[in-house]
């Protein structure tokens, strides 16, 4: 299915004191929802943009926590039920012994919450993370100039976004700001996990010599996915949110916000 | 808790062949997990921006099909516990017999979706929403001349989103164009939670009487929650999804995208 969808549509604009109105055809980003099952079993349903299904799957379960690697996936695949003409489910099976009581996201957060020892803060949920990954061993720190030139990159790159402004995309370059993977879908967590899982089902994770780059804002659960994935640096178009900026910092992973029109902002921890 | 909290950050451009750096101090939107409970069990945890978090809860138990109307939310208060200091847990009384046993909504969706006749699509998932609350009765139209003065009017109200470029913002508005609530979060679907949960509140639902502004896109969850309500007209800064187009004219709303620079698109459905 592809990433946008044909539809009449009413433009109007207004000229002088009136209303100038056309009927024209405009591409709409592609909004299904997406199954996901281990072994059989229902784990979630996303909303997402059809199309890299297997490494938005992928990725989510890396960036959740619920599998370590490539090798922790043994399949994974749309089912072939006539049902599901559209695609929109994938079974999934893991390795053995590979968390399988976890499989409800929801369930395992609030207990994580749950079972905090200072209740319910930011301060508990920023522990809570690098409890479970740790902070970046050898952090890196990207140069002004590779950071200038990512977003102009990853504009040219964006096929479906100049069509619909309705898609998020996330890429990641490498430290000479080459292109690697560029991904788009209408959740800005579902592009994130879709690059990040396309580097795991080609079982090249951790991502730790990778900048990440996200088309809108970085909040928490964005620099939680990337630092789950030990990437060193991430850049925003958007802004950062505080416990964003927080994780980032407790965790050593440099974090550049308003990435646009020459300039930016690092909200990395100020050096010692 | 303010809304906004300051971190320094170094904040670089490019000037000529070089950069420019200067360490400043800037106004991060703030985010924060909040807990729901009914009856003290957990019913999720979101992140949010505090403020108007009994807002935020009403609206999300109503636009998610928990209760339906402010009879049926006999309380709700922040707990009273020294290990929750920043107010970020919530508990709830629903009425006797109001869907307690709905204390699972990713569970609840789940199940939804299993026991959908055509398995899983974007039209299974319109069918789902209209099969609970039903098309609207009576359509309502929103003029263009109205629509095109929203915006900047969401803008100047708008306090926080200035500051910081991070939040999403969401509004009602009379059909004459006054502004009746406006809500901010760095989540889009709680800003739209709580400027519904405030008319909640107030025993003012359902909103068929207004209109739904809000600052980013319109994705299908946002207009399902708006036709929850029965509010009649919406419109976006951004752009719609595919599902979200087809939800809003299955169910008689008139939606409105990319809502900027004296001009929209309406994709409501043709007239006959």
């Amino acid at each position: 299915m592809p990433p946008t969808r044909r539809a009449q549509v009413s433009r109007v604009r207004a000229e002088g004191s009136s209303f100038v109105c056309a009927l024209e055809d405009d591409e709409l980003a592609v909004e299904e929802p997406l199954e996901l099952r281990i072994e059989g079993e229902s784990l979630l349903v996303t909303m997402r943009t059809p199309g890299h299904d297997e490494e938005l799957a992928a990725g989510l379960l890396y960036t959740e926590g619920l599998i370590d690697g490539a090798d922790d996936l043994v399949a994974i695949a749309h089912i072939d039920d006539p049902r599901d003409p559209r695609g929109n489910t994938l079974d999934t099976r893991l390795a053995g012994g590979v968390r399988r009581g976890a499989t409800n996201l929801l369930s395992s957060q609030r207990a994580m919450f749950a079972s905090s020892a200072c209740g319910i803060c930011g301060g508990a949920t920023v522990d809570r993370v690098l409890s479970r990954v740790g902070p970046l061993v050898a952090p890196r720190r990207a140069s002004p100039d590779l950071l200038l030139s990512l977003a102009a990159r990853m504009r040219e790159a964006q096929a479906t976004f100049a069509k619909t402004g309705g898609l998020h995309a996330a890429a990641l370059f490498d430290l000479d700001g080459g292109l690697e993977v560029l991904r788009e879908d209408i959740g800005r967590h579902n592009a994130v996990d879709k690059a990040l899982g396309w580097r795991l089902l080609r079982d090249e994770v951790p991502v730790d010599d990778r900048v990440l780059l996200v088309s809108g804002r970085a909040g928490f659960e964005l620099v939680q996915k990337a630092l789950v994935a030990r990437v060193p640096v991430m850049a925003a178009i958007g802004a950062p949110s505080s416990l964003a900026v927080e994780l980032a910092r407790a965790g050593g992973m440099q974090l550049v916000g308003f990435l646009r029109d020459g300039r930016f902002n690092d909200y990395s921890a100020p050096s010692p």
